[in-house]
């Protein structure tokens, strides 16, 4: 735990950095992690097997596919993709969104890396 | 865990209650909750001995008195209250928040009810 105490400011965080699907850790509580993610295209399908995950989205629409139907968010609006369901991101434009998910997290779930896509917890910004 | 993976706007959310100091739950992960809060006044001093807990400000000016500063949140500003550390939040104005916290974490801590406070760990709206 971060010994500090202060006031975070998400759209300065934002501010910080521009490239995608690289989240940014801003916080630490309970064992999990709160992130920052510019997103923009196609994520890969994938699972986390233990862990579930909460997508806040800041600015952009957002889409979460899942294998039965499609959440649609819009700034302002959250969902939790439960451990286990299978997701994939999608984003037309440049999406800013906040996650939370326990500190083993990493983006990619149970899927491979590609080419543009690498597996990763994220690092402090 | 609920079942049913869906979108939760947070303003519509915010629409349905204007009850302060009474936490609503909205989504919940990895044995925590998201809570939302309309909050005004001085709440009381008190400490979350075993979790930590997020303070997201939607809307309003919030004011976080620890023992040796306060912490001054706008909206889209966030901070973290470590487990042990004493805290009172205190609003002017109205604020909305969004908390993120343990399922097992009480709005008043280790602190005793009061005639206009009492202890709750929230409920579903």
């Amino acid at each position: 735990m971060k010994k500090n105490v202060e006031v975070v400011n998400v759209g300065q965080k934002l501010s910080l950095f521009n490239d995608l699907w690289s989240p940014k850790i801003i916080a630490e509580l309970n064992d999990n992690y709160v992130k920052l993610a510019k997103i923009q295209g196609e994520f890969i399908w994938h699972k986390h097997d233990d862990d579930d995950e909460m997508f806040f989205v800041i600015s952009g629409d957002l889409n979460i596919e899942l294998r039965e139907k499609t959440l649609k968010l819009k700034p302002g609006e959250l969902a939790v993709i439960p451990k286990g369901v299978e997701h994939r991101p999608v984003a037309k434009n440049e999406v800013s969104i906040m996650l939370i998910e326990t500190k083993e997290t990493i983006n990619t779930g149970d899927a491979v890396d590609t080419q543009d896509i690498k597996s990763t917890k994220g690092s402090w910004i």
